[in-house]
């Protein structure tokens, strides 16, 4: 099937809807499709073409944005890469990548000549449109590639879910180089909706919610609670998209309580975004659900772990059975709801016991002087791994080591109640606001 | 690919949202899942199975809806027949259509006992839904095969284009078995969201968008046209999307000019609704514009004919070279806007030029005095096909028939100026207000 490009159908549509805000610029569909199509010609200047993989070395900007959609009139491959990564693992990743040009600031492009090239007016669906590094908490990134039909796929699936109004504007506030901030601008350009791109700051985010008239908004659980921290108004906005990983049902409860249309997620890179979404307006109803599969995704629990099928799949992570092996544990309850227990590779194994942090995590949260806690296993001679917990306290409150065991017993089973448990300031998270529980380390107590 | 039973994925998502209103019943998706799974055993019971066809041969009901979705339960194809029809006509289609079992009251469903009967959870995209029979204003009805793809293939095109709120409600007055009424119920319960269905009387349809917060409708031009007359509060919906073949100007901007938020859209059976439809918000800047192709589909023009591609057209329609040939006439501008000419089957061809009636019409209907045209040609022994016109007034207005013709002179090719015009009460329509040229019948002047 061929699809026609994004942003040109979506320019034909409605020229004068708006496309971008960033960096006090604002662009129309048309001056999108204009900037994209001169860009194209600039990249096509420095090497540029058909099916050649293109890195994108860059902080988000609306160069940046120009930019992905360029390649896509070129038929390019973009890698967008962390900009923020060192030289060792950013060579690794342009390796492994293999880019034919890398551009590490927009002035390259900006500054380049304009050359005649063939802008492809509609690609198949299973051309490839990127290179994504999985952001992986544990272990080394690898790159997935997704195609054009991926990513329609997901927006489609996702409009169904979330809904679609043309006024929509989508605040895009995780990285470009991550498929949460890569997917809203493609999402948006089907759509012909308009995205807001901006650094994730607290204080910022929450007054740009209401000076632009934001309507939707993917979050991690992390930059959720920054922003009810912030007194941010969320309840504004039509939907938020919170995925990243389980989020503690306490934030859930705090984000309901205060309005906030919270539509929990699961997703991944190597399904190009979103596989299960829970509808606005269930969460109160479901409890720790991520929602049902989007059309036309397929979610099946084999052995515990979360296997996925379906269009929106890269076809290079698929197994010869026809699954993606997400590498995550879940349940499917009878109505056909997800619920995430963990990382298959951060499960803990205590006395042949499988145990996941999650859980554990979520117990310890519920204490009323705990903020947040952090779960991993601990090599020990007696268990293999023995469960430990770091845990931060709210501020002024406090409670002993003892007594968050105590409420652990009377909530888990045994052998899940944390061995050893330290206080700690903070833990440790990506720049997505992940917990990084490779990196936790216990205080001597 | 596998498509979950898209009415079962929308009350696994959200139960306790309204589907359908209809008759005086209101039911939400579980209670539409519940009737639909009993009905489908029930039909079971009745001899309906998987690939058996089953034509219903009713009145728009909630329980028309209910048997619709319960088929797909069984993995059943539902033929919908006119009710209406004369026992030959009837006869010849359920022929056509080779249906297994013929259900003509809702009654021989709901007396049925139950039978167990293994109900599809999810079923492929190229498996059969429906035979649609082709309402062609001239020549006999046509069945035509719809797949599962081919609607949710529409719907997510028809969903981008136009929006989709989990608070929608789509008001369906057009016939269950035309394409245009049965594609309301189809993406709905893709959607989620809620189908009010009720016959067309204009003075009811304006009370009813009112009093059930009706967000949604699907009209021809006629009824736009009552109900414009009628006072309709059409400025209450956020689209009201106008098919059914060309749609004279004026009635257009009579509309917008009341704040209806029109979408004119090209559609057809054998593209299972849709094929271009205008944004919502461009019909001002878009005069004649039947919009840009939906997602993903393509037009193209080949001498002066329309042709589509996509997942959404029927497989057995599309010709050798992968293109369904319309039969309808028109042209694409440079942004990709396509404008309906005319049905290619009413071409008139006089004096060797290709003459399109509506054209015509359309240039006679903007003479002060004319409500409406309809244009034909008549064998004619000099110019092979003679133009000829029959005219509504407006009430208490006057003309004759040389001051039309030299009307119509200033602004047609001469060839193209009506050999003769005749007056007339009102012209000949089908129930879904298209006009049925082969009917008109010229006074003798």
């Amino acid at each position: 099937m061929k699809l026609e490009n994004w942003l040109f159908a979506s320019a034909a549509a409605a020229p004068e809807r708006l496309a971008l805000i960033a960096g006090g610029e604002r662009l129309t569909y048309s001056q999108l499709e204009h900037r994209a199509a001169s860009a194209a010609r600039r990249l096509a200047g420095l090497g540029a073409g058909r099916g050649k993989r293109v890195a994108l070395v860059l902080e988000g900007s609306a160069e940046y944005v120009v930019l992905l959609h360029a390649l896509t009139k070129l038929g390019a491959v973009a890698v967008p890469i962390d900009p923020r990564l060192a030289g060792g693992e950013l060579d690794s990743r342009l390796e492994l990548a293999e880019a034919a040009l890398v551009i590490r600031a927009v002035e390259e492009v900006s500054d380049a000549a304009e050359r005649e090239a063939p802008l492809e007016p509609r690609v198949d669906q299973d051309f490839p449109h990127c290179v994504i590094f999985t952001s992986g908490t544990g272990g080394s990134a690898r790159p997935v590639e997704l195609s054009y039909g991926n990513h329609v796929w997901s927006a489609l699936g996702s409009a169904v879910r979330i809904g679609v109004d043309a006024r929509d504007r989508w605040l895009c506030c995780l990285p470009l180089h991550h498929i949460g901030g890569l997917a809203i601008v493609l999402r948006s350009a089907i759509y012909g909706t308009a995205v807001v791109l901006e650094r994730f700051e607290a204080g910022a985010i929450g007054s740009l919610i209401r000076s632009e008239g934001v309507t939707l908004i993917s979050l991690v659980g992390t930059m959720l609670a920054r922003l009810l921290d912030a007194g941010a108004e969320l309840d504004r906005l039509r939907c938020a998209l919170l995925g990243g990983g389980p989020v503690q049902q306490g934030l859930i409860e705090r984000a309901l309580a205060s309005g906030v249309p919270i539509a929990p997620t699961y997703g991944l890179t190597e399904a190009a975004s979103q596989v299960t979404t829970l509808a606005p307006g269930e969460a109160g109803r479901k409890p720790g659900s991520a929602g049902t599969p989007i059309l036309p995704a397929e979610v099946r629990i084999s052995d515990g772990a979360i296997l996925v099928r379906g269009p929106n799949v890269a076809a290079g992570q698929i197994g010869p059975d026809g699954w993606l092996r997400t590498g995550d544990r879940g349940r499917v309850d009878a109505d056909g709801h997800l619920y995430v227990i963990g990382r298959g590779d951060e499960m803990i194994v205590t006395g042949g016991e499988n145990v996941s942090p999650e859980e554990i995590e979520q117990a310890l949260s519920e204490h009323p002087a705990v903020t947040e806690a952090g779960v991993v296993g601990r090599e020990d001679p007696e268990w293999g791994e023995a469960v430990v917990a770091a845990v931060v306290l709210k501020e002024g409150a406090s409670a002993s080591e003892p007594e968050l065991r105590e409420f652990c017993r009377e909530r888990l089973a045994t052998y899940k109640v944390p061995k050893r448990i330290g206080f700690v300031e903070r833990l440790p998270r990506d720049a997505q606001g992940k917990l990084r529980r490779k990196e936790i380390s216990l205080p001597r107590n």
